[in-house]
């Protein structure tokens, strides 16, 4: 079966998923796009997909199996809600909504629906590299996890629209989903300490040292830097009991030269997560076809809410700030409890 | 446009095609198979194919606007002429042909077709590494290619199946294909020397080691080792006139434990190689579906089998053997003449 | 000129430097030999060495030009009185001394000599990595530093005699030395994060997060695992404005098999430091024939002094604690004020 | 004990040992200095060494315990013959002689004296990274050696002084000793095969690819660049039957900034093996305090000039050359025979 999906939102990662769903993966077919500047949805339309006026007129249509949302993120909720009263899988960009209250509401509504239908955007869980890493701490010969390190490095943010909060609610979200992913885990609460600014970046707050307390007691330290100059440079290593697993370097030609012994940095993260991207797609595509999701669920996108929330406040409170969860519906798996 | 692809051979290889190309990839569908076998080939039929009982059959069928090879080497050449004379795009597995003059009839076939129709199995010129050593060395910063050492190594092979010429004319073929990919160039002559022999192989003859006298003078050394238990590590070094370039470690978690700082070993060229088989098809797919075929000739086919035959001799002779090549039809594009 | 060196405390560090001394460094003799155990100071005398029956007797001796001290801590600061009384060049095994207070008196009697005699046994400033290190973040090539990881994990320590406090008061002292001289920076506070215990040393407080607020705003994260199980594993990264810097691995050979592509780690902090051993008191053995000290200083000992202390109280606190430094005497050289 | 060292020949290698023995090794002293150009010897005489008019009288003196000899080449075999009618130790920069037949006048003087008094400066056996490789080896967890890849690369050479033949007869025995050593094996033949020229070198024959087929059928392949400009760059790898054993990159910072993640080269050979000199005549000094030597001897010697001669030859004949050695003397070990 071909699955039919509609594209809510065509700006520039919007025209990314056009084109991965059409040249890329098997399996699936863009029949409608919509955008809240119709002229770009058209242009962005690919062949024989339909351009509808509104986001709720596209969840409705019958040409339309499952959605993609890429619009920006205060429409998500609306958005989602439709998808959910519809019983039409979707996938959504992060941030799955902009508030804790807005993803409480979202979560209510799937488990009414009593069956998962949301996939969240955090496209590292697909890549390869974090993939083998999680499956080196869960084989568990290297004992518990009891820290990760986590370096989230990248090149340049643009001057003046990339404002300081970003490296908390737009950046870290990455860090603490991939944390609570790789872990097994939950984040108990959050501090922030800001070490000596750089001046690549003007009056930008950069970089940030982001402490995520575990709620097994792991500790998650997260070094952010948005203007690092040098290139796009994500790194993770997680402290065992008897033992250390790190993502590889990534697989650059080996140079040698006046340069020293050298391998090539990746530019950005479409460079980097490239094929995480597809693979996301792809999983997606299986479980939208079956009329469910799997992946990173609406419960992973409140969590990142509330991560996002304690880091703002713990930038200016200075100290730690606790996290509080719901209860872990039944629909989003067991809690986590990682025992010894 | 979907391409509707025939497959002749369901053996492993066939199964694990077929797999690709109704799962994985984009843009085609199986719509018939065929191989001597029948209960074989209806066995791994996909949904909605049909099986056809011969070859012939199949490649002449309404139903099939291109074919893929799986069958054994010795019937590849009949069934290449008739894909040619059907005019229809062809992925043959290697060895393109069992013998020159076999591989000289199809490329005259071909020529006489006057277009592009048939793709050889080289999945090596897909595989991302090669392709970011190739663009550094055509990048041209490092001066010209001199040397290239090429190391491959097999962890076992089937006590008894595998024979002593296996490493010249199965394996070194990936070597010499990749060798003459890589360095814009011709193989001239070959020599083999016979190392120690390993104790792993019972009475084969292993390992090989293989110099490739290029056209422009460069000098490829090749380490062929097949029953070296570690894994399945392919390695690659160019050395140029101011600098190196060579294959990555492949992206493996960095552990560390009690048994180092390592990263792991591929287990074997299904590991290895996996992104590079799927690039392979994407790439034919694209070219297939316009009625022609790009990737690597009819040409570097039959240089391949000229380098086997060569290395067959050089075994026997102990001294160098010269490859003489018939003059390049320019459907297979200029000769090389990598200038200084 | 020969420098005439007398030891006072034989036990196992004492040996070892006897040795180094006798067998490994020019330059050198150990004319003099004395500990709390004279039967031990006997038999660890070198051919020609005097026994002396107490440390003032040995400091006092015309046979004694420089004195090497590796008795137990709370004996040093008596100990290094005497040698500045006598002006006589000492290296003083760490701790110092063991409190704030007496470092001050160690600090105002050579200050009062006027001239540098005493070197601290902060031997990691003399490992050729961290020297390499160093010079690439003074090059300034990279921009400022901003952040520095320190990682600093052993196999095990020995359960019962190891407390808990002795990551912070034996250990981070290492570190806390090494950022300042990394970033030729002051410790200005200290906080402590007990991340999930490590079930490696039973009741033992292990790993240890330490934070170390740098003067110039650089912050230090310093992750403590003493139970590590597979090996001395030291690392350092520094995070500048435009690049990184960190140590590299170790020199181990790169073997291939079936534990995949990997280096040995070091067992312990004899076979990592070794060689930084030897260059110690190459360095310390040049100053001393000159009547003076360079390297680590008795301001060093006494800024580790205070963040060993910051740290202990951090544990029990939970929170930032502050360091206050007396005014830096001129002859420890100018106060770090790293300008942008 | 003191040893009472002359040396003989003080142009740049004669003074850097004289500063080695000097300033960097204890046990050790330099009495006594010759050189032909005696201005240059009484400006490089050490405090308190005699300046000799020949090194025969150097050799004589009574207050020379043991010699260093670095004259150029031609010289010698008779000043080897002096000191081992002097009976006394003697340490001999390579080439030990210029001929094969000089080899076996030192040789069966050595023989008839009954004790080893000859070291040959072959300073790549006292590596710490070479020295780890052979523990690995010798270790045979990896099982026997099939090959060994040898890579040594020099930034550059000098226009004019630097002739054709010095990569075979003045690098190339630094890479046979190696193997010879490393693999506990003889040299049985030599291949050279000329790579395409590089243009770094103008008229200069370069590179160089050399076989080295060993007694035990072992195989080495030696690529020696000398004009890669990018630094000296010595790699050595060894495959085994179940493994592989390499040389590490040497341990310089990992520096990731707009270039890559990358390691620095060193520069030339006092760089890369500075270390390594010291530690050989650290060794040389322990022996000759008992009359007598270790490390590489006469026999080793005899068999670099025996491949040097063999590879110029297969220069120009194009084909295996074959060494014939006479039989070892007792005096240097047992002969090779690495049985399976």
């Amino acid at each position: 079966m071909m699955l039919r999906v509609g594209v809510i939102g065509t700006g520039m990662i919007g025209q990314d998923h056009i084109r991965r769903l059409t040249k890329v993966l098997s399996g699936v077919q863009v029949t409608a796009v919509t955008d809240i500047d119709l002229a770009r949805a058209a242009s962005a339309a690919p062949e024989g997909a339909q351009v509808f006026d509104t986001p709720n007129a596209l969840i409705g249509s019958d040409s339309v199996d499952a959605v993609v949302i890429c619009s920006w993120g205060p429409a998500h909720e609306e958005q989602l809600l439709a998808c959910i009263a519809a019983g039409k899988p979707v996938f959504c960009e992060k941030p799955l909504v902009t508030s804790a209250e807005a993803a409480l509401r979202v979560m209510e509504a799937e488990c009414a629906f009593g069956r998962r239908l949301v996939q969240v955007g955090f496209m590292r869980r697909f890549d390869a590299d974090y993939r083998r890493l999680k499956a080196v701490i869960d084989g568990g010969t290297l004992g518990l996890p009891l820290m990760y390190h986590s370096t989230h490095r990248n090149a340049s943010v643009p001057p003046g629209l990339y404002t300081s909060e970003m490296p908390l609610n737009d950046t870290l979200v990455h860090d603490a989903d991939i944390s609570r992913w790789l872990l097994s885990d939950e984040v108990a609460g959050v501090e922030v300490r800001l070490p000596r600014k750089s001046r690549q970046g003007g009056e930008l707050r950069d970089p940030h040292f982001v402490l995520l307390h575990m709620a097994s007691g792991a500790l998650v330290d997260v070094e952010i830097s948005v203007n690092i100059a040098y290139g796009y440079d994500i790194r993770g290593e997680v402290s065992c009991e008897t033992g250390i697993a790190a993502l590889p370097n990534r697989p650059a030609t080996v140079v040698t030269d006046a340069n020293g012994y050298r391998q090539a940095i990746p530019e950005d993260w479409r460079e980097r997560f490239i094929e995480a991207y597809d693979q996301e797609f792809r999983e997606w595509i299986v479980a939208a076809v079956q009329g469910t999701a799997t992946g990173p669920s609406t419960w992973d996108g409140y969590a990142a809410t509330l991560v996002a929330d304690a880091a703002l406040r713990a930038v200016d409170s200075g100290v730690f700030e606790k996290i509080t969860m719901r209860d872990k519906p039944a629909l989003y798996g067991l809690p986590v409890s990682r025992a010894a």
